[in-house]
Parts: structure tokens; C-alpha cells; sequence
């Protein structure tokens, strides 16, 4: 891949003017990153730079450990937290580890670059969760599922093909905002993938892994669970199998040998069509802990997927609902996984809809490691064609009250290790990343990349306080109204996806396959487990006792919340309840005025959007002008089939005119 | 590509048992294809055949022309019809050309094979039309469009690839069933067969074409009508533009310098994304003008499809009816056409459904030549994976009385050049044949190919008799009730297939792409102008004065028995008219209740299919026991699907109960 110019987002870049005039740090760490990290980006805030090693009267910026710069640690810190505290004119960054360091370093970066004074910065920041993680669906050919700005930055042609300099920056992007785990390669590890962890791709590896190692970022690799058969010609993948066990052993010194800071596996076992413990009459536990074993003495993970459900289900089949899948595949297992073992639950029971409850088995496994896996690339929100800041989404699942503990038992709580602290907890997430200069295609959408990791250092931060942080970092030198206006369509971004798309919490509607557009009955007799059941009389999935009684997966009293109609939140309704088009929602509205109305707003919303965007034309950059106003073009055209089918179908199927009376086909 | 082995269908092969001793042939005719075809099939009925060249006592087949065996011509024939008599117990093939002779040996051939005494077979046939062409729709990289039999027997890696000796024997096959004319490469031209049509291409095909030629088969291309652009190096494809007539000119001239016998071309323009004179603000007439007299010098055709609609339909704009569309483009062009132009209509007014009204178009051109298009491959009638004999539409199609000039103008009077006699007419057919060994993927579907030759030859044939003729031809050592069952099989398969897909006329309800299995709201909201406009109410397009007027293409009273509700026939009604459910049909059914009773008639029709099919195994060969089982399972568990998808979705949209309270998923 040869060299390409590409955008650094909301890290200082070369256009910045710079605002002041000299600055002289002194880095009392060896770790080579911050040298290169203050050289890098300091330096683009300022004339002029001077580092040195050790603490002089000109001092203005001492970079180093509580050992090394005899600071001391007056409060209880996280390994990898940092303190930026003022003493006598000096800036000092400290931590307990280097690591802390690079991310103390960022921010001083940050607050620097958002104007605020050297002086008046005071922080202390611990990570409230240890694991923080992205995972690359980046296949070896180049392609990415579920990908929308362009192609892999590791792979091309079937081999490792990178360019150095563009990973180093994304490695600096994602140490910028606190990830510190990556995997690179899909998980669904296809036949010549299946071959990254032998010996000669290793090899390969390891330079792209000690990029990220330099900034505290572990790699990890998705593997194949049938690998002992494909590579090691055993005649079993069997977890239980002695060969096996053995083939995985040597297999993981191996890699260890050849990349010592390795972190392990990512594992899509038993799962839309990929091998796994099932075969072999194994449970998932089994499957996992074998692979653990291999990994202990390394100190390596296994991340094992609880994505597990019949995806050739057979539509006519009620009595089955995919929502249960998760739950009733891993609760039961609870405590029964090896302390490296790390389950992977998907933020909602179905596949990162624009609307879901949140997995019932966050909270439910008790005795078990597990990390939430959110979906930053837009696969059913827009494709990075359509606007959609997945922040207040991600929030409101943050903030959900499981209350498995009574009240006030939050998803953050129970992530940043609150609720049951013997178990490791953390946050992962499907990248957005490609070769596209701005990395996201949508350039917006690198909000999404930046606020994850924001989220993921802090579940409690607010999805407008990350907007604003973005905006400010990303476009320093726009004026404040247009900044307050980007910040805005942000913020509004999620609601106008969900109104012009499927409604009240009932899910895809979209296209087959590539997931983008609707098509109202796309999957609705499809072997996927996802459907509407929209009928002449009503819409909806009954998941109440007198349904599939999934519901039953919460705890008390949300269970009930869900379970009773009446309280249930608009918003999930059709998740939860079949009910009739005349069904009154909290809002005052039926069933059936909700879908028109949101399905008018929403396109009527983009159209605002837009009007925005075109008056500030002339406050913008031409190019970044142009590159939003052709995405807003494109999510309006999106946005009005969305509407015309949407109410379009259900006119047809309901036969009530709409209120307003404004213009449905027929 | 290497030689494969392939069955010789219809025609006697290698496994056959001669039963009669031995035969002496006199061919008078110097054509040498006599010569082989004699010693080739024929020869596998006798245990001896002697061929001479002049009569002689022993003669016991004579083979030639009137004037080469001294007969006498008594009634009036066609260039290449046949007669077939006895005198003296000699039997006499005679005709006035080769080509008849060829025809008139393979007549003969078949008669010996389905057992006929020598003695007894006494025949004269003329052919009804004398353009009885095939379409092949074979791209060069060895794909086919729509093709179920395989790959190209034509093409593969972007180049002409083929086993001369298949060749050959697929050149036996068209002709004899009176095949005279085939195009080899897809409609639609893309960039590599764009190149068809240059030198070194065509010096490649010279061995193909003589192939063909041998069997007085005339060889035809599909062209890109922006050639001069591509090829060309010009700007335009503007058929009015002075170097775009010039550049057609030279590129046909060359052809015919490398291929004297060239037919002529095939061209869909400003179809489906193709380019056309449309471009340029010229007319169909003015485009196929231009080429036509490219070629008239050299006595080459342009075959000119009027499959021509707007595929980026809106489908909230309910104004435009795709089906009116080729009449609307053509018919006002009528009479503008050159003399070597002919136009290539496809039988209905949309696509090859499994029923359709005949199109308009056929009897409403008075002063065009043109051709009834069908289609023998089974895009939309079970892609050669069900069972589906298409004798029975065509005949239907045939026999259809346009009352064009009154009662009793039937599209077969038409085509055989009874009504209009100064305009050339004929049949042409897009192919079911690929590299298979069985030619046609399913065994049965040969039926279809052979069926269609049969049909062309003489379009009131029934559907039965060449049912009848091709089992017997086919399976000669079956016994005589297992061919009666194949011969049941065939002849109610269309109807089978009717029953559990798209009710009454309506079309579509296929999933998207690949046109294969249900999807009752596949295309409903697509831009390809096919819809079935289903509702709470009803269902069913009007197409009536109140609708989009499209009856009125038709001439009265044709127009008025499709305007009527009354007298609209059952299986077109929704074609015509949108009714509600509760419509009372003339069956006496409502609407619903057939859909129900086909659907489950249906999936029943196909599961006795199955049963006749295993009580017959221990006298049918393995091989094929096997193979069209396989299939009918196949075909079982399609018609399953499609009759639950039907059903649940008109339950679910009507809310109206089957009378019989069978099972209808919810």
C-alpha cells in the first residue's frame, strides 16, 4: 500500500496555526512515544519546542512517573490514570506507569489545543473500566464487513500490506483516546485468515504489532475454532480432544515466541455458520476454556462471542425468538470459564439495531468476565452515508438501570467493576476505520470513533460533552456558531436515523444483505429470526409471558417494566408487544399516527439539516462543505424511501388515513 | 475446454438396440451432413447400413431432391419442407433444397426410432415460419445470463472455448427440430463481447459459424449499439451521424469477408441500462435502420427487441405501466422499419411470468416484420430445478385469437404469414442449454427445447404430441406406462407450477436478483414497474379504462372481454383488474380462497408428483430415478415455501380464514 495522505481528525494537524509562542518540557520518562508523541503534535500548538531530560528553572512541562519526577501520589490511582497538576508555575503529567503517561500527554494535548490555559489545567482521570478494545472486521483480501470508507489499512491481495506511517498515526489516534486492545482481522476467519497465526505471517505481524505496542495497544487476532483441522490436519476440532488441546498449546508458545506482547484470541464460535464446540457435543465453555488453557502461561485472552443464535431458523416457527439466544446460551454457564476468559455480549439481545433494549446478560453472569460489544461502523445506522452519532445511544445503554442489585445498578456500574469487582469487565467495539483519507468516510463519523473511546475510558460522560469536545478539537478554527451547529446535528443525529427508519423499537425493515434502504418485509420470512409480524390489525413481537416470555431474562422489577404494556417506553414497545395499529402510546399517539408522523419528521428533520449546513457555506472549509453536503444529499434520498415505504406499507396494510392527511402513496 | 461426455437426447444414441437388421441408404444428394447424419443416427438403429450414391434394386431409402431422384413435385412446397413417401417399397425423402432434405432425413430418423415400418411412413411438412431462431444468453467468461444447465458451451475465460464434437451435436439437435437461426453470446454486450465483432474475433468464430452453416444453421451476434464508441474510437453512436453509418458499414463488410454465411445482429438498445438511439433523440426505427442497411448488401438481418420500459420506474408513480411499454414504443413506428429489419417481441407484455396475457404488439404491426420471443430457459418458471413443460403456455399463446382482422386471427395465423403475408414473421427463444452432460441441468427440461422446435416448425402442434414424441424419442426402452407418467408429468407441470407461485395472473412475487423462490414483496417497491399493489382490500393491478388504460392496446373485442371484469378469463384477472379479496371468481371461489386452495393444490400436485415418480423406480435406470428425484425434492420443498409465503402473507393482509382450516402459519 503506498504511502497516502490522510486527515488526523481531532489530534493537532499541520494546518493548525500556531497560537503560542515556545514551550520547554522536560520528559523525565525514557518512554520513547512521549518524545515522539510531544515532537508530533505539541509541537504543531506552538513556534517553537525545547525537551529535555531533566528538570530545569525553564521547565514548564515535566512529563514523568511519581518515581521519577519525586511527586507524590497523594490519592488512589489506576496504573494506567493520570494526574496533570500545576505547582509553581510547572505543569507536571504523572501517573504510576508510562502508559499513563501517553494518555496524560494526549490530553494536556487536547486541553491545550482547546484553548484552555497551561495553568489552569488540573485533572485526575482513572479509567473506570480496564478493558477498552476495538475489533477490525478487515478480511485478508482487502475488503471489510460492514465496512463504508473504503478498504483494509492491514490487509490487501490476501497478505499484510500497510503503511507504517498511517497505522502509527492510528495507533496515536486510538492511544489519544484511551484504547488499549486491538484486533485486526474478522471474525469470521476465512480460509486464508485462518492462516495468521502460523509461524511465517507472524513474523509479518510482528512489526505491526510492536506499533501498537509502543502505544500500550495489545494485538489481538480473530481466529478459526476448526484451525487444529484446517492447519493441523487433526481429524477433530474437538475442545476435549488431547491433540487438540495439544496443537492449540504449540500453536500459542509459537506465536508468543515470534510476538511476546501477543494479547490472544477473538472467537465466532458456533455462529452464523462458523465451526465450534457444538460439533462436538461441547459446551462453550468447554470451547473456551481449552483455548484459555493454551493462553495462560502467557498471559493471553481468549474473547469469546455470545453471538450465538439460529440464523436457519425457520420462519413459520414462533415457539423460537433470536432475543433469547444469548441468555439462554451463556447464563447457564455462569461461572464455569477460566479466569482468562473474557465473554463478548453485543449491547443489545439482536444485532445493533437503532433501537434495543439492553442484553439481559449484562448483569446476569456473576462469576464470568465479560465486556459489552458496541457497533461503531454504521451497519444498520446509516452505512457513514447517513448522519448518525451513536453517543446518545450508547449513553442511554450505559446508563440503563439493570437493577440486579436493587436500584441504582447501572450498566456503567457494573462495567467499571462496581457491582462485581472479582470479575474483569470492559467495553469492545466494531471499528469504523478504512483506508479512506478521513478514515470514516463520513467524515463525522470519526465522532464516533473519537466518542467510544471517550465512553470507554468514562461510561458517565455525557454524549454532548464528547460532541463538543470533538467538534472543538476537529474544526479548532471554525467559528464558535458553526461549531455549536455541528455539535447540534450531532446530537439530533440518532433520533432523525431512528424516525425516518423502523419504528418503536421493532428493528431492521432494511434491505437484505447489505443492510442499507428499506424493505419493510426484507427479513420477515427469512431464516434470520428477525421479524415484525405486522398484520392487518397490529405490529409487533410478543416477548411477554403470553409470547416467547423473554422478558423473563431481566431481573425484577424491569422485567415487569417490559412485561405491563402500560409501562413499558414507547420506544420498545414493538420489541416487546404486538399490539394494534389503534394502540395509544404514552405520547398520546396511536401506534400507526407515530409511525407516519416520525416517518415525516424524520425526512422533514435531514431537510433542516441540510438548510443548516447550506447557511454556513460560507464559515466552512469548501471541501468540507462539499464532502457533507453530498452525504446530506445522499441520507435525504435515503430518508424519503425510508418515509414513502414506510407509510406506504402500513397504509396499505392498515387502511388508516393519516390525521394530517399529508401525502402517502397508495 | 476438453470433451465431455454428453447424452444425445432425443436423438438415437450409442445404448440403443438396433432392431432391424439392415438397410440400404441411396443418398443422391451430394450435401455431406446427409451423409454423416445417416451414419451417425440412423446407423445406430440398424445393425447395417450401406449408403450409394446412385439407385439401384436394392435401394430402400432414397434421399434427394426432386430434381436429383427425378420426381415429381405435385403440390406446392416450401424451399425447405419435406416429403416423405413410399413407391414400390422404396422410401423416398424428397425436397426441393438440402436444408429439406436434412430436415426431412431427421423426420425419418425419428419416425424408425419411435418404431414406424418403413413402409408406412408417408409425410409432407412445410414449415409454418421460416425464421425459427435460438438466443443464446452466454457471456465470454463462460458465464450465462440466466442459465441453469452449466456454463457456456460457447465461451469461458473471456474467450471462445468449445468441444467442436458437443458443437456438432448441438447442431444435430436444433436441426432436428428445424432450427435455422442462433445467436451465441447474451443481449446484453458487454465490454469483452463488444469485441465479438472485430477481426480477430471473427476469424475465430469462421470455425463455429460452418459448424452451424453445415446444418443450414445461420449464425447471428448480439452487438453493442454503442460499438463505434467502443471499438470505434468515434464519438458518438448517433445512427443519423454520417461516420457512424460509415464505421457500420466497413465493421460489416469484414464480418462478411470472414464470414460469408454471417446471419446479421441482435441489439437491445436502451433496455435495461443498454445503450440506444434514444441517446441521441432518435427513434428505434432510425437505430435499426441505420444497421440494416449495413447489412442488406450482404443479406444479413438485425433482429430489434421491443423490450424496451423504463427500469428506473418510481414505484410511487402509479401513472406508468410497464406493460404498456413496448406497445407504446413500437406500434407508432410501424411501417418505418426497413425490409431486413425484424423486431423480437417477447410473448407477454412483461417478462416471461409464468402467465401473461400475449403481448399487444403481435397483430397490431401490419408493415413490420417481427418475431414472438419465449423463453425456453426457466428464469421465471423454475430455473430447471422444478418441473415446469412449457408447451402448454406456448400453445396457449399460439392459439390465443387476436381478432385482429376479425375472429379467428390467431398469433400462429399471424406468424405464419396468413394475415399479413407481405411481412416476414417467425419465432424465436432464449435457450435453456449449458455444458451440463444432460444439456439442460434438469433432464426433463430437454423437453422444453425440443418442444420449442417442434413449435416453431408447426405452431399448432399440440402440447401433448410433443410430449408424447419426445418421451418416446427419448426413453425408447422405458416401458409404455412409465412413459405415459413422464408424458402426465410434463403435461401438468406448468399448471403445478402456476398453482403454488403467483396467483391469477399477477406475476412476480419472486425473491430479487435471482428471480428464484417467494418474495410476495420482492419487487413491490423496486424501480422495475412490477407490482401486485396488494392491500388490505384487495390486490391485483388495474389495468382497465380506470386505470392505466393498457386494455385499450388490444384490438375489440379483445379489449373489452380483459376490460370486463365479467368476462375477464380467472387466471388473468389480476393482470387486469384489482379486486378485493371477497371477489367471486368464475370458479365460484373468492379470490383468497383460491389463493389458499392453489397454493395448498399445489405443494399436494408436486408431492404426487413424487409419488408416481418412486412407484416407477424399479423400471426406470438408476441414474435417471436418481436425478429427477432429486429434483422433484428439490421442487417440493421450493413449492413448501412458496405456499407458506403466499399464504401467511395474504392471511396476515386479508385476515380472512381458509374455508377448510388447513394450516396457515400466523
Amino acid at each position: 500500500m503506498n504511502a497516502s495522505t490522510f486527515t488526523t481528525c481531532w489530534l493537532p494537524n499541520d494546518k493548525q496555526v500556531p497560537t503560542i509562542s515556545s514551550l520547554h518540557i522536560t520528559l523525565c520518562s525514557q518512554a520513547k512515544v512521549l518524545e515522539r508523541v510531544c515532537l508530533t503534535y505539541l509541537n504543531r500548538l506552538y513556534n517553537k519546542i525545547e525537551i529535555s531530560r531533566t528538570m530545569t528553572s525553564q521547565s514548564e512541562i515535566i512529563i514523568g512517573t511519581f518515581n521519577e519526577t519525586n511527586q507524590e501520589c497523594q490519592i488512589e490511582m489506576e496504573l494506567d490514570g493520570f494526574i496533570i497538576r500545576n505547582e509553581q508555575r510547572k505543569t507536571y503529567v504523572l501517573s504510576l506507569s508510562e502508559q499513563g503517561l501517553l494518555y496524560g500527554t494526549f490530553h494536556l494535548i487536547e486541553q491545550l489545543q482547546l484553548g484552555s490555559k497551561r495553568e489552569d489545567i488540573s485533572v485526575v482521570q482513572n479509567p473506570s473500566t480496564h478493558i477498552r478494545m476495538l475489533n477490525h472486521w478487515d478480511n485478508m483480501d482487502g475488503t471489510i464487513e460492514r465496512g463504508y470508507a473504503g478498504r483494509s489499512i492491514f490487509f490487501d491481495q490476501d497478505e499484510l500490506s500497510y503503511d507504517a506511517k498511517r497505522i502509527q498515526q492510528y495507533a496515536d489516534l486510538l492511544a489519544s483516546v484511551g484504547i488499549n486492545k486491538i484486533s485486526i482481522n474478522n471474525v469470521n476467519v476465512h480460509r486464508v485468515e485462518t492462516k495468521l497465526i502460523t509461524e511465517s505471517k507472524l513474523r509479518e505481524l510482528k512489526e505491526l504489532a510492536d506499533i501498537f505496542s509502543e502505544n500500550y495497544i495489545t494485538l489481538y487476532l480473530s481466529i478459526n475454532y476448526a484451525s487444529p483441522i484446517e492447519l493441523g490436519e487433526l481429524q477433530t476440532a474437538d475442545p476435549l480432544d488431547d491433540e487438540v488441546k495439544t496443537w492449540w498449546k504449540q500453536q500459542t508458545k509459537r506465536i508468543y515466541q515470534t510476538i511476546p506482547g501477543f494479547g490472544g484470541f477473538i472467537v465466532k464460535a458456533d455462529s452464523e455458520h462458523r465451526p465450534g464446540p457444538f460439533t462436538y457435543g461441547r459446551t462453550h465453555a468447554d470451547g473456551a476454556n481449552m483455548l484459555a488453557k493454551a493462553l495462560a502461561p502467557f498471559g493471553g485472552n481468549v474473547f469469546w462471542r455470545c453471538f450465538v443464535y439460529d440464523c436457519l431458523q425457520d420462519w413459520r416457527d414462533r415457539t423460537t425468538d433470536r432475543a433469547r439466544a444469548a441468555f439462554d446460551h451463556f447464563q447457564k454457564l455462569d461461572g464455569e470459564f477460566d479466569d482468562n476468559v473474557i465473554l463478548q455480549i453485543k449491547n443489545g439481545p439482536m444485532d445493533f439495531q437503532v433501537r434495543e433494549p439492553v442484553s439481559p446478560l449484562i448483569g446476569a453472569l456473576k462469576a464470568t468476565n465479560y465486556v459489552i460489544e458496541f457497533q461503531v461502523t454504521q451497519e444498520y445506522t446509516g452505512q457513514q452515508i447517513d448522519l448518525c452519532y451513536l453517543m446518545p445511544q450508547w449513553s442511554e445503554v450505559l446508563a440503563f438501570d439493570t437493577q440486579i442489585k436493587g436500584e441504582g445498578t447501572t450498566v456503567s456500574d457494573i462495567l467499571s467493576g462496581n457491582v462485581y469487582p472479582s470479575i474483569q469487565t470492559g467495553i469492545t467495539a466494531v471499528v469504523n476505520v478504512g483506508n479512506d483519507s478521513n478514515w470514516t468516510g463520513h467524515e463525522f463519523a470519526q465522532a464516533n470513533l473519537y466518542g467510544y473511546g471517550r465512553l470507554a475510558w468514562n461510561p458517565r460522560l455525557t454524549a454532548r460533552t464528547i460532541a463538543n469536545d470533538w467538534v472543538n478539537s476537529t474544526y479548532p478554527s471554525v467559528n464558535e456558531e458553526v461549531k455549536q451547529m455541528i455539535e447540534k446535528m450531532l446530537m439530533e443525529s440518532w433520533v432523525v436515523y431512528e424516525n425516518y427508519t423502523a419504528p418503536l423499537g421493532v428493528g431492521w425493515m432494511v434491505k437484505t444483505g447489505h443492510h442499507y434502504g428499506p424493505d419493510v418485509n426484507g427479513y420477515e420470512y427469512s431464516p434470520w429470526g428477525t421479524y415484525h409480524f405486522s398484520d392487518r390489525d397490529g405490529i409487533g413481537v410478543d416477548r411477554t409471558k403470553s409470547g416467547s416470555n423473554y422478558v423473563n431474562q431481566y431481573t425484577e422489577p424491569v422485567a415487569e417494566v417490559y412485561e405491563d404494556m402500560t409501562t413499558c417506553p414507547d420506544e420498545l414497545l414493538l420489541f416487546f408487544h404486538h399490539v394494534p395499529y389503534t394502540h395509544k402510546l404514552h405520547s398520546g399517539k396511536t401506534v400507526i399516527q407515530h409511525i407516519y408522523d416520525s416517518h415525516f419528521e424524520g425526512v422533514k428533520q435531514v431537510e433542516r439539516l441540510i438548510l443548516a449546513w447550506q447557511q454556513s457555506k460560507d464559515e466552512l472549509p469548501d471541501d468540507l462543505y462539499e464532502h457533507i453536503s453530498h452525504k446530506l444529499n445522499a441520507q435525504l434520498e435515503n430518508a424519503k424511501e425510508w418515509r414513502d415505504k414506510v407509510n406506504t406499507y402500513y397504509y396499505r396494510v392498515s387502511g388508516i388515513h393519516d390525521q394530517h392527511d399529508r401525502k402517502i402513496y397508495r
